[in-house]
């Protein structure tokens, strides 16, 4: 594909050398995610941030990213009333909204909308989640996240990693999505720990195998993390369940922590999770005890999502190699964010 | 009027010479609109867009025309819990957001609020819809949307223009605005086709043809259609019957498609809309099939709410003179746009 | 403290000498905020406007400070779902969002929230409000009127001040951060004027003695209001009461209005307010008919709270000495702003 002018609607679109060059991007943007340089590339461009679903961190994340860029940024929260509940079509919204703005991030309830409403927009479209089906960034993020983690401890590239999901890998979007960029690497192992109910959909399980990958699937956490360069844990999906008190019967199932880390993981392991973790008592699948362990890559992942949609938004305006052109040093106090 | 320094809070305000002043000003701002060029005249400066009532489009669309000329935007989105609820008066309220910004546009639910506020502004007020009172903005661009159509047909003035407009013209704002606007104008035929029950109300075609236009009223589409030169179609208001029984008692009464289109219209007959428009199959009042039609203007219409936004935004902070003077070309990816 | 990448939580945390440089560099920004001159010295910064709770405009106010410095605002506006609800924890929602920008302003609607999530961010965080806890911003923009209505009288900084508070001196937060400032000041006299069952906490009364201020209780209105430099009016805070019957106990008991200013205060009594003030008729603590009396300070009060939060950033991002190095003369038309 080519990327400038180019809608990123799915992680299926992308070859693997295409992933690679969008990571290659994502690095060069870490001094201005960083605040040790600004630029300006993108001053006087406008960003459409449509979330049509609310989202805090997905919407901030995004238009972080493109003030980053030097762009301004227009959006809609999701609450409120749109003329899509007065009967408009999504032919219509796209082409009213996509008048406004030089891209359009979009999040919206339904799957397949972001890429209708792609179809009839007159300016590129990322999709940020559109329902249960997809959500790009997060899974090039996820991915960008352990090859920057193994590159960290001298290990280059992603072919020949072992990588543990942990949860529930019926309903989690995240861990189908990257399970789906893995089928582009070689030679990947991958252990699934989930509850019998709640297992990788079969389809996910034989994509993976017939892009040569081991598979175990598990539904004991413990003696799994031997071995795994990567545990991805997950939270339970509660809103996905039919009833809640159907979704109570996972809670709590699987609680990675120190104890257990300790126990069974190489010292080593990287630990992710695609966040918002569920902290309470009763659920905690990722201790709080594991605060302080440096392979507790969660917060890095989160920030790496800054970088990524940083390269996403520089390829489709094709401005990759104008970025350093545009930038200058930081004139205010910075410090605080090295600690 | 002088527009320095004024606010903008009905089109009664406006006398022929200025409608035309705001008009060749939007037209200077179309490089800027359609990104050939940026410019950032108004850099430093505060829009505060108070949207009291919820709207995605004109909300963003004037935003995105400040941002446009340079300038940050601050906002409200209409579900905020706001002070109002407390039992400040909106004379307080428009003293202390007036502090805020440069500028301010305002929507409200109520009749006659947004000039209230403007009395206790200390900055500059543009009414962006207060209630079913005035939206002197939309009225603009629809005129200025007539003007730049038949331009383009080799036509020059809207003196001498033939318009139906079709639907709900009791409840519907924009055609009660739009009609009070060509008063100001010479020898306009008007066709208003609607039930009987949602005619134009008595006083607007009353300073119509006092206005000295000829004004037909009809209750039906197709041979109403001969001869004009824009179809204004509306949607039924069904939000401002008193009940939803009532209002279905017109849904897909009128709808103009592409065989009405094709059979009594003539072939450069241009057609507008407010929008949104109810694409669902029961109403449907000007039907997708006429999509490709190149006389289909309702996406340059809302296009249009840019530059004329654009223009007003210029015009009350005196910076016409200076738009091009802080301007340059776009470094970023745009032929998407141009397809 | 250093000011310098300091997080803002409570008053507590000043001595007076922190405070009079605070308002120094207050009274820097006003060219700025008065649209005299623009800066762009934070050009590139970005901040994390987290409001958990709706607040227009505490929200706006800081928001737009940040813009007058030059830098960009990504926002909440309280209505989303946030991952808290998800079972997130402070810390995790903390080393996210703080990823994502130079600092943050939160309100949350728990006591302690904000100092909680402070511990977590990896950027300077200011407290715009947590519950009925504290709310820095507003006591500082409070004193900081005071200073300068007393300046423009004539008289040298506020040892020596004779202040009345009134109306719901239990519930109301300001009038308490305001209490806890002047215990930094000598000599103040304080006319604490409420019902009985709302009168000021026993321990801040017990504080304001402690500092050898003057302090004396009442509950009438008129002969309690001679002598005093500033009447601090104040609404019943309905919100806060366990019913709205108990509320409805003290709604219009103190009316401060021009019949009772001109008789029973000095013709330069300051008149405070910290809004919105309930105008309703059955409330109306400070009545509209001393809008025109120049005393009347609570608009000012409202304007000062953007040069106390331009401070507060400019001196925790360390650019005090740098702003006026990045600014020029505005170009557009703001003559209406100082009628």
């Amino acid at each position: 594909m080519k990327f400038a002018g180019s809608h990123i609607l799915s992680i299926s679109q992308f070859e693997r050398a295409e992933i690679e060059h969008i990571f290659e991007v994502a690095d060069r943007m870490a001094p201005y995610a960083h605040r040790q340089r600004i630029t300006r590339v993108l001053d006087g461009a406008i960003l459409g941030n449509m979330f049509f679903e609310p989202s805090t961190r997905t919407r901030i994340s995004f238009g972080c990213a493109f003030n980053l860029l030097g762009g301004e940024v227009r959006e809609t929260t999701g609450f409120e009333a749109t003329s899509l509940a007065k009967g408009e079509s999504l032919y219509d919204t796209a082409r009213v909204l996509s008048g406004y703005s030089d891209v359009i991030v979009m999040r919206h309830p339904a799957g397949g909308s972001v890429a209708e409403f792609a179809a009839a927009s007159r300016v590129p479209v990322i999709n940020g989640g559109d329902g249960a089906n997809e959500h790009p960034s997060q899974a090039l993020l996820d991915l960008y996240t352990i090859r920057k983690e193994l590159q960290h401890q001298g290990r280059d590239g992603i072919d020949g990693l072992h990588i543990a999901m942990i949860g529930d890998l019926r309903y989690g979007r995240t861990v189908h999505s990257l399970s789906k960029l893995l089928c582009l690497f070689s030679n990947i192992q991958l252990t699934l720990i989930s509850p019998q109910e709640l297992r990788m959909p079969a389809e996910i399980v034989d994509a993976l195998r017939s892009a040569g990958h081991t598979v175990v699937e598990s539904d004991t956490l413990e003696q799994s993390l031997a071995h795994v360069d990567i545990a991805y844990a997950t939270r339970i999906q509660e809103e996905r369940f039919a009833t809640l008190d159907e979704a109570l019967l996972y809670r709590g199932r699987y609680r990675l922590n120190k104890k257990i880390y300790t126990q069974f993981c190489q010292p080593n392991t990287v630990i992710m999770h695609p966040l918002p973790r569920d902290s309470r008592a009763e659920a905690n699948e990722l201790d709080n005890d594991l605060n302080d362990n440096p392979n507790l890559a969660i917060f890095r992942q989160a920030d790496n999502g800054v970088l990524v949609r940083m390269a996403l938004f520089a390829l489709i305006l094709d401005v990759v190699e104008q970025v350093d052109s545009h930038a200058r040093d930081v004139n205010w106090y910075t410090e605080r964010r090295f600690e």
